[in-house]
């Protein structure tokens, strides 16, 4: 009876194979390409996502699945290799063939002018021009979850949150992201009218783009990254690419004058990527060997950029690299003057801007605009209205614009609902998995000052990046810190760190 | 009727995409792939291959041609769009399906391990190590030849240089190869005897890596290589790859002591370049546009790098350029130093590391070797002694061993019988088109001088590049120049250069 268990898998790894192939030419696409090449990428992409798409809804698949779901051995324990991919593949494959053609056509056409409309709506700030669309994206949403079904107590957005992070609830997420945003609000309010703001000097000095690019490269190399199993390229938004745990490609951006956002973005991806490097190499092609979720891969880039990065240790080692590097324009700044100046609080409209603390309302606002606009309690055209009022409630500003408002992100044009809170899990994860280690590895922060980051990479290897999807990101959670996801480790880190850098 | 043709190159075009895909692949390999990702991406291109196998060879496809065949309208000019656009498809066609798959397999696992076991006896310079496998190699070659067929007065080494130069003959080649062969060794023999060889201190001066990156692509950017539809990056061997006429990658590679090859390699991979970009873009994917023949790709790159590169006038328009890139090094070289230091005539072993006048010494060797194998005329075993022996003969040289000799390329490891040629056809061809372009366009010269390369380029297109595959490399020879292809274009431009450069 394992037969049909290695026919899935080999037909499992050939589809994910030519989505690894996907992946290399998307990457090129936001590196490499040149401009002539966009439209016949655009088609060459649109045939492996069809070849991709075939094989995995492939009837002998779901044949496959079905047998060996019928065979005890295969199934019994559910974090055996076989238990963990058949539970991994049964609900991608439900997922895929419930789904109509037509519906995913629709979807896919909506995307494409949703995207150009919103756009266009964006450059305007004009949310009318948007709004038709939004409409009609919410309805496809709708529809989707529909198509696919509620298991158990799932209503329609969680079934887009399915899809995202397997096993998570809206109702669930409430109950932690509720009281996180009034402990986040009443933090930052403290912090700003009690405290006494670090000075940010640091952050807006002029550093030539070829020195910090040789800088992060440095810190990436340093913190873990392995250059031989991996990239670091350019791109206008970075990103984190794999399609094998010895090709993992990461994306990084500069600007003159925001060398600290160089870092960030360098040692965020350089998380992600170091989880995909850590991926079981055996399972490749294979659930065992991808992540488990998008909260557990945002942990561990929130893990690497916030908890270390913007530690006080991390820049006791760095001071001196940054003086080399850099030379005068940076050498009146102390080891405690970086470490102050990363981590500046201030509430503003921008999520993709935002610091550490302010960063999570933004998320949530977003949930929950999303999750009353699923269940039907707002209708889109109040959207801009519910926005710029949480914007008020949560972090205390008016937001000027739509374009600095409900129009800001992407992902409502590419139905990416369900996705937001994954960033807000992330960094729960990060900051409870963080404290874990901290606690495991007692000298963990004398280590950074040292330059030692391996420690902590392989701590985090044991826990989190050599399960693969083997776990739940749950039971991971559960496994790794001894307890389940909740608030309290962010809200320890948080304020343990900003209320002494605000004098309070 | 027309709707069985729409068919088929809908499906044609689905082949070519995938096939696209692989190319972009396999340069990312070359360029960028780091060393973790080797395996995986041997799986993703092998993968490809087999998906882009089954597209070529489905049997719909062989229907298709076969109902546009019966159609008078889309046949009768041989030079329509759907004339030779089925004149290609057809032979392309026929030589995939006529191979078992049985012989395919075994082709592609001897390749993989003949070079392997050619990269030992290269290392050992011991071809015994690689006898037995070019043996096998060879009579592999002679089954590939008996399965698809010999047409008209095809012998077997025909059936496998027609894959890269459809339509030509071994005899034919004979007939002009072989006094060629004589002509080249009485002129290179000449020079050597009675000329003064030119100083080559130029090419030998050390120069910073960066700043020959930077001269190579501003001369590629003036001789015309678009960089909006194209790249150029660094690879160990210089290739040049394209999926679309708007995404065509082009690599070089550096030497500190050793700028001229850059130069060289960079002008010549841009040749075959700017005849990927001028290809017709509305039949991109089909084989209208695609390159005719290996020998008129090679005709575009050898053009750039010998017609243009090595003369007076380029180097007159260069020389201030070189001066104000490298300074010091160099300030002490006219523009009239480096011409000559750029035509320096020195009979060598290797191939590619062969000036102007002796590479085609180099290549006949081989094409006199190769069809001597397949028509039996010579043993495996007898290789390195016929092939020391003709370089006695064409070269004057004494070949000290076989790593410098016999065993110093790589294709016959990989099963490419057939494709020598191609480079000296090249060669041929590349002189008749210049010869010819010079009388059309009288002042060339002093556009060189001037640095304007647009009109030989605009040339090129009307003459070669925006024909795609619509006429045979013969047709198209014939066309452009009025005279089929012959040896006098080339004997006169090698004599009428290096004559007065070594002072004949």
């Amino acid at each position: 009876m394992t037969q049909p268990y290695d026919e899935l898998l080999d037909s499992v790894r050939e589809a994910s194979l030519i989505g690894s192939t996907a992946g290399i030419l998307a990457w090129d696409q936001e590196t490499m390409l040149p401009r002539g090449g966009v439209e016949w990428r655009a088609r060459q992409l649109a045939q492996l996502a069809s070849i991709g798409h075939e094989m995995w809804t492939s009837p002998r698949i779901g044949d496959l699945i079905t047998i060996c779901e019928g065979d005890p051995a295969l199934v019994e324990s559910p974090h055996s290799d076989s238990g963990a991919n058949l539970r991994e593949l049964r609900r991608n494959y439900d997922r895929q063939v419930k789904l109509p053609q037509s519906l995913v056509a629709e979807i896919a056409k909506t995307q494409s002018l949703a995207q150009h409309a919103w756009t266009e709506a964006r450059a305007k700030s004009d949310f009318q021009q948007f709004r038709p669309w939004l409409e009609k994206m919410v309805e496809l949403m709708q529809q989707k979850a529909a198509c696919i079904g509620f298991e158990g107590d799932q209503e329609a957005w969680d079934v887009l949150l399915e899809g995202f992070e397997p096993g998570a609830r809206a109702t669930q997420l409430q109950d932690i992201f509720t009281p996180l945003r009034e402990r986040l609000t009443e933090l930052i309010g403290d912090l700003l009218e009690n405290g006494t703001p670090p000075a940010e000097d640091f952050n807006r000095e002029r550093l030539p783009i070829a020195v910090q690019e040789e800088y992060v490269r440095e810190v990436a190399k340093a913190i873990g990254f392995d250059s031989h199993r991996g990239r670091i390229d350019r791109a206008t938004h970075p990103f984190c690419s794999g399609s094998h745990p010895g090709d993992v490609r990461i994306t990084t951006r500069f600007h003159e004058d925001n060398v600290v956002d160089a870092l960030g973005s360098t040692m965020h991806e350089a998380g992600h990527g170091m989880y995909e490097q850590g991926m079981p190499v055996d399972h490749a092609g294979t659930p065992l060997g991808q992540a488990t979720s998008l909260g557990v891969h945002e942990s561990q880039s929130r893990l690497w950029e916030n908890h270390v990065g913007r530690s006080r240790a991390f820049w006791q080692w760095c001071h001196p690299l940054v003086q080399s590097k850099f030379g005068a324009p940076v050498a009146g700044y102390s080891a405690e003057d970086m470490y102050r100046a990363a981590n500046v609080v201030r509430p503003d409209f921008i999520r993709v801007e935002a610091d550490e603390a302010t960063y999570n309302l933004h998320v949530i606002v977003r949930f929950e605009i999303e999750l009353a606009l699923l269940r039907g309690d707002i209708a889109v055209a109040d959207v801009p209205a519910v926005w710029n009022e949480k914007y008020r409630d949560a972090l205390g500003i008016e937001v000027p614009d739509d374009a600095r408002g409900c129009l800001q992100d992407v992902h409502w044009s590419c139905g990416l609902f369900g996705y937001f809170p994954t960033y807000t899990l992330g960094n729960l994860f990060a900051a409870q998995l963080f404290e874990k280690a901290e606690g495991e590895l007692p000298d963990l922060h004398d280590q950074f000052s040292r330059g030692e980051f391996t420690p902590l990479r392989e701590w985090l290897g044991r826990a989190v990046h050599e399960h693969g999807s083997r776990y739940t990101a749950d039971e991971l959670c559960e496994r790794a810190t001894g307890e389940p996801l909740g608030m309290d480790a962010l809200l320890r880190h948080l304020e343990g760190k900003l209320r002494p850098v605000y004098g309070l």
